[in-house]
């Protein structure tokens, strides 16, 4: 892997919006350009433009791209990394109800750009994969067995290739691969996985990534059998609760303001009380899974904090470890406030090592479109 | 509390049926009557037939009832012990979506009662009200908050009765009233609850007693975000899938052959998969629950195991508490196999004590009902 360079980074917002922005970074030169973008194979004309720019560019021309990888959310029964084809995108079809904010615009984006780039090989490498080491009694709803089987109804988890960066290099940077690892996941979407010899043996989210922590506006773990006095009370659907719970939850939904949990810090500091209550119940149900990894691993070597909040936001880092010295987790208050990029916040009597690692969901995926492409 | 003294126990089986067993023990006396039992009214009608039995029984006549107790499950909004009366009844009415199995044959026993013995004192001393001191942030689930107040859908947890009672008879055995303590309650219905200061500060089931840990029969934590899946797959209604999760979910479901674990432990230890698979899976749930109260409190004082399976199953036991010497949970493996009644089965190393202790719920009932006379 030592011949990896990223060569530019960029993205396109609102696709489908007549005003998309289209960013690119290469090196110092940075673009933007503001254009009608109305799916997500104009989209990647648009990146080609840019990254075969003839002054900055880093392609000659668009022939210059082996494939396109994609970071593929639920693809049920197909939680591997495949080129794309139909069966693929059955698979990911049927997972439509599991997944209806993710799955559609994927399989659309799929779609559109296999009748525009013909030749462009397409890889898909679900976020469900890395999760497949997780053993049965982690992994199993209580439910009868053949709803397991027949409509592939179990803990399948996802942010895969984040946690798979974090377990890659938080070896590297322990300087073992048999470590006991718990990868807290934090953003806007937010997981956490247990790792041991660098594999997931047990996670957050479930057979949706509507579940495990709370979100910035997804309810996260809820009791199915409330459904029905919230369908008999609003006059609502199930599909209309479940996509009011999927957009006006989580700390949105408890805020009662906004699921940006800068915005929700700054409300709750200010005194207000929803914000605060939003503030609680994230760090309490982080607290709560993570010592429910504690226990299944007997221990624990490293706690590593990335994404967005995991990163960023010493508040949450600090109070989620906080008052757990017994365990034999210290933090040194000092260091996480003012930590940068990759580094470690535990005190010297800690016995587990306590790190934020930003995450590279890219790098992995990049990595396993080229190892699709070498077995073809 | 000195002066209470179980006078006799008795149980009426299969009230509705038209072969019902009535069953009373008073010291060394017991009697069994196989007998018609159409509803709750007759079945206490037999009851005070044998408690006032002219050789054995132990009242001169029903006059001397001063009250019937009732461990009510659900009251949504009213939470506590209340005399039984219109209010009460339609709380609990309200609940009836939440917990179909439960509410409506207690509402439906109370009414028979109030019917037959007009001047008889009914109390309601409801299991969600020993885990009103949770605190908000390991109460509330990250839901709309207007979805919260108006039809009150919280962590109201259950098990109320039993879980206060091991806090009552674990403070005494600590000798300390500021002990860390995790109550597991395992049986047919299994919860588990964090003891402070001897009050509740978690517990695993939610809303609904549907949730939390697998049951018997009854599904325990899942994704309502599969419900469609599942819908579309089957073609059920909502009801009816929950009512199958409710019903042919937790042990029996995933074993596919029984919810009562001396079952499953033995076709396990013949080799079948399913019912190992079922063993497994409730064991990693409990441990699941239980890391997330050891981070919750910081640290623990004692686990206490008590009902059916956690009084009897020391298999289980053992497996729950096995690996967590890094934690300071050391198991002594005689006397977890040797124990009976109320003992402690920790090596003498172990920071945390592990104890057994046989619940007792209808004193906790008794005490309750009598504090609302007094209060009357």
């Amino acid at each position: 892997m030592s011949d990896e360079r990223c060569l530019a980074r960029g993205a396109v917002d609102r696709i489908g919006d007549t005003e998309s922005k289209c960013t690119v970074s290469i090196g110092d030169w940075s673009d933007e350009r503001t254009m009608s973008v109305p799916d997500h194979g104009v989209a990647v004309e648009a990146c080609l433009a840019q990254l075969t720019d003839p002054e900055h560019g880093v392609l000659k021309d668009a022939s210059e791209v082996a494939a396109i990888g994609f970071k593929a959310v639920h693809g049920g029964r197909m939680s591997g990394v495949f080129r794309v084809n139909a069966e693929v995108l059955d698979a990911m079809a049927e997972m439509n109800a599991a997944a209806p904010a993710h799955n559609p615009p994927y399989i659309a984006a799929m779609k559109a750009m296999q009748q525009r780039f013909a030749d462009l090989p397409l890889v898909a490498a679900f976020e469900t994969n890395f999760h497949q080491t997780i053993p049965a009694a982690r992994k199993e709803y209580a439910i009868p067995r053949d709803w397991a089987d027949e409509f592939h109804i179990r803990k399948w988890g996802f942010h895969g290739a984040s946690h798979r960066y974090i377990a890659t290099r938080s070896a590297e940077l322990l300087g073992r691969d048999d470590a006991r690892v718990i990868s807290c996941h934090l953003g806007g979407s937010s997981s956490i996985t247990a790792i041991r010899n660098r594999q997931s043996v047990m996670t957050t989210m479930g057979m949706t990534p509507q579940t495990g922590l709370p979100q910035n506006n997804r309810v996260g773990d809820f009791d199915p059998f409330a459904l029905p006095l919230i369908l008999q009370r609003t006059g609502m659907t199930l599909d209309e609760v479940l996509a009011h719970l999927a957009s006006q939850g989580g700390l949105l939904g408890l805020s009662g303001r906004s699921g940006d949990i800068r915005d929700v810090e700054e409300a709750a500091a200010d005194g207000d009380a929803g914000s605060q209550l939003a503030l609680d119940v994230y760090v309490e149900e982080i607290r709560r899974h993570l010592g429910g990894m504690i226990v299944a691993l007997g221990g624990v070597d490293a706690i590593v904090f990335t994404a967005g909040i995991g990163e960023n936001d010493d508040l949450i880092r600090g109070r989620v470890c906080d008052g757990l010295e017994e365990l034999g987790i210290v933090v040194d208050t000092a260091a996480n406030q003012s930590l940068k990029g990759e580094a470690t916040f535990h005190a010297d009597d800690s016995r587990t090592a306590l790190w934020v690692i930003p995450t590279n969901e890219e790098i992995i995926v990049a990595r396993q479109t080229v190892s699709v492409l070498q077995q073809a």
